[in-house]
């Protein structure tokens, strides 16, 4: 088992590991066992979301580990998200609560708004997936809901265990995929603030404004899809596709070589010598232990500008793309 | 006297002339013969603030030509914005009285929140400049104040003057510089929908997805510096200085050749013939005139492109350059 993963303070109190294990797009079939093998390598954080629909085959894995004594239910970190359709106070409720009993483990150690937009509702004994962005033949975009930001975080606030809300079942809140200037406006009248803000972040979108404002108020970035268009590609990503794979790149694979580290490991060690959380997923024990273990080495801050150079603004996650007229990029 | 500059049809219900004359950086001491001689030469829309400290004298020109019935009231389309200081409720009224009584003409067409952000409250009979981004030193940042945006839309919409509310001062009302979640929010709980989103546009910085978002959803765009780093040497801007101006790039200059345009034209035609409202300044009559005649030829669907891909994400109006740690664009 690898030593153990440094962690993050939240504004909550809370400690996050800084490296996860993504659930984004594991399986059904699988995914119990990959996040129970996880949990074996030494993973204590679990990224999912209710979007994943794999959070009941996910809970599964993490209560084998537990029963089996591998690990404890407060040694680890599970994160869930709250989808577009269920903004409005009544249904996120409903939501996390479902989402809660899916994963079976008492609480959900994160809850974040997965995307500052509100979808209409949609109800919960209807098919899943696509998850609604539009309508099953993708013809028809889903309609917006008129349910304010404040409302939801506002709910998810009311979530959260306290002394006063014994009650609650989330430890700490936060948003995903959120920009600056709505973060300036949840900062406005949050009364918990927010513990996370997780986003895109890889050598070819670095958003260093977006983290450096979030790490000045307090709020710990996670980055998802840390080696950029990798994840996209089996979505059928254009884009994606066309760009040159970041492993491939010259500037990585020579600093990976340099420190005698796989170019997955300089990626993740670009992030996280930032102080950024990361949640690769992937298939292979070898690569699984490799991203673990990514904190055992340290890149020089030259090594670290090179990389953030190969900032082109290149946005692999958004909606617009995927001809969906939801603008939440620009 | 140019032909009758065509108008763009708000949210509101009103026209609002789709080239104006904006007042940014007018000197106090020109700003009344200058907006007296803007009019003179057939504008009808004169873009103020009180951020721009010159809102008094503006009025003093518009009311001169008024009195010696170049125009009427009515015909005129005035825009002031608030400034981030002011955006609680009571501070919001307070000031938009203040700037409507300097203007002097009973009324504002458009009021925009200038900012999407709160900053501490600083009293009216404190010196008005530099706008406290910062303190008079530039040492420290103002603070943010905890205003949430919703709070300040309220009070814009309590301003409107309607059959309900026979007080109000202002016709319409908008945003400027906000981003498109920050937007999407505002359209869920606005009980007024925003007329006019005012932002920075030209060709270096083209904002289509933004552009998109608003026009879709009926909200009129005005774009700001036109000519891109024109308007920001003079600040001492450094990226400004070293990027080569928009009017000598080749693209712009073949096609200002290629219709016996000026670049200036054919930058503000780029702008207009996709109905983004255009505000140039010039303190020479002769570019005045050219500006305001900007609609009198058309550019082929081709050289729309052709300028549009000069795109490279370059802000210039972001006060994080200003080494000011608020970071509205990311």
């Amino acid at each position: 088992m690898a030593t153990k993963t440094p962690t993050v303070k939240l504004a909550s109190g809370f400690e996050m590991p800084i490296v996860g294990f993504g659930i984004w797009k594991v399986p059904n079939e699988t995914c119990a066992d990959q996040v129970y093998n996880a949990i074996k390598l030494g993973y204590r954080h679990i990224d999912g979301a209710w979007d994943y629909t794999n959070s009941a085959e996910a809970g599964k894995g993490v209560r084998r580990a537990i029963e089996e004594g591998i690990v404890k239910r407060e040694d680890l970190f599970i994160t869930s998200k709250l989808w577009n359709n269920y903004h409005a106070r009544e249904h996120a409720f409903e939501m996390a609560k479902l989402e809660n009993e899916a994963w079976g483990l008492g609480y959900l150690d994160l809850f974040l708004i997965h995307f500052p937009i509100a979808l209409e509702f949609i109800p919960f004994d209807k098919i899943r997936f696509p998850c609604f962005w539009s309508d099953k033949e993708q013809t028809k975009v889903t309609p917006l809901a008129k349910v304010p930001i404040s409302e939801t975080w506002k709910a998810l606030e009311d979530m959260v265990q306290t002394k006063e809300n014994p009650n609650g079942f989330i430890r700490s809140i936060g948003v995903s995929n959120f920009q600056p200037q709505l973060i300036y406006d949840l900062l406005s009248y949050a009364k918990i603030p927010p513990s996370v803000l997780q986003i895109e972040h890889h050598p070819y979108l670095t958003q260093p404004g977006l983290i450096a404002l979030a790490q000045e108020n307090n709020i710990a970035v996670t980055g998802y899809s840390t080696f950029g268009p990798q994840s996209f590609i089996e979505l059928g990503n254009d884009t994606a596709k066309k760009v040159k794979p970041l492993f491939e790149t010259e500037v990585v694979q020579s600093i990976a070589a340099k420190h005698g580290k796989s170019p997955g490991q300089v990626l993740l060690r670009w992030c996280t010598q930032r102080n950024i959380i990361v949640i690769p997923k992937s298939n292979s024990v070898d690569r699984l232990k490799q991203n673990l273990d990514c904190c055992s080495f340290d890149l020089s801050d030259d090594e670290i500008k090179q990389i953030s150079s190969l900032d082109i603004g290149l946005r692999f996650n958004d909606p617009a793309t995927l001809g969906r007229p939801i603008r939440i990029f620009g």
